[in-house]
This record gives C-alpha cells, sequence and structure tokens, in this order.
C-alpha cells in the first residue's frame, strides 16, 4: 500500500527499522482496516503484518484481508486486552532487528513495559507522530468521503430545520439529528451531536438535557457525518421566533464576522496560529476574550479532532488539501450564546480559495 | 467524600503519598463527576484537587462542583490535551512530597514523560489499578442505577419484539433499540448496538449492515442502557417465522444450557475461571472449542467491559455485590449462532443467589 511505503521511506531515511503502529486511526489509515486493538508491524524488509484480536471488519465488510497484497493479517489468540499476551505475540511475530519504533504518545506505560519485557533482544525507541504528519495532507479518495460526510450532515441539519422545533427537548432534537444521518448513509455520528437552547446555546462541549426549546431562544446545533471513516463538523445558531433580538443579532454579526476572517485566512502557506488570530481578534475586540476557548479549529479526517490545532500556540503553517474547521463561538454564562462551526479544505487562491464542504446558511435565521 | 477516604486509607497503608488518578472511569467513580479530560489529584494531606480542562458536566447537571466539600476544583487554562500544559499545571497545584502514584495502565509514555520533566521535584510511582480493585464491588447507590439501566434494556428490547421484524436492516433495527432506549430514560447506549441476522447472527463484534432480516434466519440482538454513567448488557437470540429448524432447536438449547451453567456459578468465593470454565465446558463438549471466544463474561459498572474478567486465565474470586455478565455464545461461519448475554449481581445463596438484572425471557421466540 501506498501510504505504508511512504511511512517507510521518510523513517528508514530518519534512520529507523521496524515500527509498530498502535493508535487505532493510524491503523485503519495504514491498512484500511478498523478493528478494535489491533496493532500493526511495519517491517524494514516491507513485510507487514496486522495483529488483530479478531477478524478485521470495515463499514459491514468483513475480513479476513489477510494475504491482501504485502499485507499479512494474523490474528491474535487469548486476550489481548491483557499486554502480555500482545507483546508476546508481537515478539513471536516480530522483526529480527534491533530498534522497533513505537507510538509513545498512544502505547500506556504498562504497555510500553510489557512490550519492553516480552521482546527484550528489541531496543524500543519512538516513532513520534510520523503518522500524524503524514495524515495532514489529504488524498482525493480521503477528501471525496469527507466531502459525502459533509453532504450526509448538510441534508441532516437541513430536514430538521423545515420540521417544528419549540416545545422540543435538547435531547430528542439530537437524536432526531442523528437518526437522519444514519438515514443519509452515515456510518454513525462523527462525535456526539450537541444541541443547546436558550442559557444553553452556544456552550461547546453541552450534553444534550431536558430544556425544551422556547420562543426568544438562541439554538445552536453542532453535528457531523461518519463516512468511510471520515468525520466532519458543522454547527449552526437559529434564533426562535418571529423575529431576533437587538442582543442576539449583534452577537451573531460578531461571530459570523470572526468566522468569516478565519475562513478567508485559510489558504496554504499560513501559519496556524495566524488563522486562529484571524477569528480570535474580532471577539477580543469586543471584549470577549475572557470567555473563549483554547482553539477556534482543528484538522479533521479518521477523528474528528486531529492536527493541526488552529490556537495561539500552534507551531507549523498549513498545507493545500488539508481539512479543517473554523469554529469560533461566544457563549455568555446565563444568557446563551453563538456558535458557527464549518468544515472548509485548504486550497490555493489560484484554485478559487478555500472549499467550503458545510454549505448550510449562515444568514441568521429566525425559525 | 467516602470513597476517596477509602483509597487514601488503603494507599498510605500501603506507604504511599499523593496519587494522579487519570483514567476517566476512575475519576468519575472517585468524584462524581464525568468531564473529558480531568484529572484527579489525591493529597496526601486530604486536600483533592479535580484539575479540569471545562466546567464539570454530568447528566445534565452543569458545574462547577469546586468547594463541594472536600473536593477543589480548577480549571485549567490552555490546551489540556498538549501533555506539557497539564503537566504544568499539575505541578504547580501538586503536592509538596516526593513521590506520586500515578495510574500507569492509563498514562501514555509521552504523558508520563512530560509529567516527570514538568514536576522534578516528585517522584513517580505506580497506583497500580487500585481504583478498579475497589471499583469491585459495588455500593447500593451504584447497583440502583444499574437496575434501573437494565430495566430501560428490557422495556427497549421488549417494544421490539412487539414490532415487525422481517424486511427490516440490521442497522435499522439497531437505530430503533437506542432511540428507544433513549426514550425511556437511558443517558445512551451502553455500548453500539449489535444486531445480526442470518449468516451475522451470534458474532459477537458484528457492525449492524444493510443485510435485512428474513424468514428462516436467527437474529441476535445485543444492547444496553447508560443509566447515571452505568452499564448493563443484554444478548438474546430469536428465531424469525413460524417455526425454527432442528439445527436452530439444537445450537439454542446448548447455548441455553451453558449460560445457565454460567449463571448458577456465580456465587461469592467461586474462582473467576471456574465462572468461564463452567459456561465454556458445554459448549467445548459438543466440538465447539475451537469457535469460541476468550472469555464468558465480565464485569459492568462505569464501563462496559471492567474487571472482573470471566475467562480460562483470569485469577481472583467472585464477591457479593459484584455484577457480571454471562454470555456464551456459538457461530457457525456461513450460517449464523446464537448469543445470550445477561447481567447479574452475585450474590450468597443465603439471599437467594444471584440477582438477574435483565430479565426478557430466553425461551427461543419465534417470531
Amino acid at each position: 500500500m501506498a501510504r505504508r511505503s511512504r511511512l517507510r521511506d521518510r523513517w528508514t531515511a530518519a534512520g529507523g527499522e521496524a515500527a509498530l503502529v498502535s493508535r487505532p486511526a493510524n491503523v485503519r489509515y495504514l491498512t484500511g482496516w478498523s478493528v478494535p486493538g489491533a496493532v500493526l508491524l511495519l517491517g524494514a524488509d516491507g513485510r507487514d503484518t496486522l495483529l488483530s484480536p479478531a477478524a478485521p471488519v470495515t463499514d459491514g465488510r468483513t475480513g479476513p484481508p489477510c494475504t491482501t497484497g504485502d499485507l499479512r493479517c494474523t490474528v491474535l489468540p487469548g486476550d489481548v486486552s491483557d499486554p502480555a499476551v500482545a507483546a508476546a505475540e508481537l515478539a513471536a511475530a516480530g522483526p529480527a532487528t534491533a530498534l522497533l519504533a513505537v507510538e509513545e504518545h498512544d502505547l500506556t506505560v504498562v504497555r510500553h513495559r510489557a512490550l519492553a519485557a516480552a521482546a527484550p533482544r528489541l531496543r524500543l525507541t519512538g516513532l513520534g507522530r510520523a503518522v500524524e504528519q503524514q495524515r495532514l495532507v489529504k488524498d482525493e479518495q480521503e477528501l471525496a468521503a469527507l466531502r459525502v460526510a459533509a453532504e450526509i450532515t448538510d441534508h441532516a441539519l437541513g430536514e430538521l430545520l423545515e420540521s417544528i422545533l419549540v416545545g422540543r427537548t435538547e435531547r430528542h432534537l439530537a437524536l432526531e439529528l442523528e437518526r437522519r444521518l444514519m438515514d443519509h448513509g452515515a456510518d454513525g455520528p462523527a462525535f456526539p451531536t450537541c444541541v443547546g437552547t436558550g442559557r444553553n446555546s452556544g456552550l461547546p462541549g453541552h450534553r444534550p438535557g431536558d430544556r425544551r426549546v422556547e420562543e426568544g431562544d438562541f439554538l445552536s446545533v453542532r453535528l457531523g457525518a461518519r463516512y468511510r471513516g471520515y468525520r466532519c463538523q458543522i454547527g449552526r445558531t437559529f434564533v426562535i421566533g418571529p423575529a431576533p433580538a437587538d442582543w442576539q443579532i449583534e452577537l451573531y454579526e460578531l461571530v459570523f464576522a470572526a468566522q468569516r476572517a478565519g475562513r478567508e485566512a485559510l489558504l496554504p502557506g499560513t501559519e496556524y496560529r495566524e488563522v486562529d488570530r484571524a477569528a480570535r481578534h474580532p471577539l477580543e475586540a469586543a471584549g470577549y476574550g475572557d470567555v473563549l476557548e483554547p482553539g477556534t479549529g482543528h484538522g479533521v479526517g479518521l477523528e474528528i479532532g486531529e492536527d493541526p490545532r488552529l490556537s495561539p500556540a500552534a507551531m507549523g503553517k498549513l498545507d493545500a488539501c488539508v481539512p479543517v474547521t473554523v469554529e469560533p463561538g461566544v457563549h455568555l454564562p446565563g444568557r446563551g450564546g453563538v456558535r458557527i462551526d464549518d468544515t472548509l479544505v485548504v486550497r490555493p487562491q489560484a484554485d478559487g480559495g478555500p472549499e467550503l464542504l458545510t454549505i448550510t446558511t449562515k444568514e441568521l435565521l429566525a425559525l
């Protein structure tokens, strides 16, 4: 598989030999298979082995993928949640080389120790975030999956907006959105759907509760479909009733301007923190600096919050074909707030600039 | 909080000083609060601090719980997914003692290293699975939550059985079960609902797909409600159509007998592996030894697969008030299979023996 070859080329150039990939999204990226608990052993000789606690199943396709091309698959006997079992199997299947690079940001101290004990002839070193680095820039197949995820998400949200909202609970609306995502072909929600109304609106991590939608409320929703493993995100805020209040219009316009500034900053070569600054500055200038979240966006792909982070301390520059969210928001405790989230793909100005995947309108709708 | 005092008593008796609890279910158990990314610092002096990336929210109740009793809550500024930020905050809030016990089975190598670097005056040691050990035996409040979770689960399954099943897809049935769990008051599903029909029936990790229920199928479902954080599990297998085939009756009766033997073995003082053997032996004797899973049951509580494991290699003995599943199954590749899962609480014979929480009938229903 081209992705595994590319990774191998990079890390053998850096002096690496065999590597063990354990982070689930990284295993899926490099094999196409999603198996809880599976790890991927990349041999320096090009022989790769998926060590799996069960026959792999991905999106309804059941494995084994064993002997597909250059990937061997070994189903581990025994309880792989026991690190000693996994480590011993690994040692048996493992490389004859002296150096094994592992994902130290994924392995727990206990698993790392069990691995070292079970394979004493191997010297463990760090693979770092090499696979996450490679996952930053998406290929056409990945972008196609993200576009479908966004289309499903827009459909689900659009249908909800046509229904009657007053009197329904946050929890009920969230369930309905998730059902509609599935109806339109999602594998599942990309993350737990967030619906907040009234004083709960605009809270980023709010868990939908029993509060009912009332006239005059802000209603904020955040949802996304997962399609072939790829996750997108949309966030919108509406007003319930015939007309928004002045403070609602003012707050909405402010967040909208901030979100637009963030979107417009999405160009190849722009520093991550510059994008964050573009979205953050209008909100800080309006006096909301104290209530802002640490970041105003993040990468999306096989995980919903992946690299890059769009935050004041983030280091690095955007590349073309990197999909990210832009999602500033302001929540006023006790009153409510506004969030507007989009998923976009970074594109050069010559290609028309950032590609907006989530196209539901960002006008302030009074529903 | 009594749970924190009990933990502190045990580990100070073992020579421990301060401790850092990072595993989410353990943090929730010891504080009552569920906050993604929060860690709990237990001071040797009885001063405990919840280091949280956001105001804690549990089951719709929004924090801060700060200054509730003996628990302080500090909301961390910055991006707590960055281990260096969390570690530095921790060092600032941390104890003046020399020894800090951490959960090495939860902390990644990178977080552990960042912690050591940010707090060089602390010597890190292992807390082991002390909190998991304490979580094994449930108190009355925990058992009450599990009983409600089981009641919700039985209701949801019962309603599904009254509806027409032929022609509906696995995916649609799974969604409907999850919706019914929520309708009856669940916080959410305890785990992804599993529905398998025909050749997919009896597969433990099957993801519901587009296969439709047909006459003559085995239909197996596995679901559970989460209520106040506590998770239960039920699994049942049905036959679709007027009458089961002979092979279906035979297989069902075999798995039923195995499951009953497992249930009847649930008494205080019985070794975990004896329970597993009771459920496993009838299936092995019938020639299915090769297709069995590593375990035939597990503990439930704040996590769906927690200690104890009921498997051939498990070490330890059951105590009263430990809730576990008993869930043997046989899947015949290409044909389908049978699973029967219950959640029960271990009780002494004098108190009537094991308390069955999931009471949906285990007769072989032809639907």
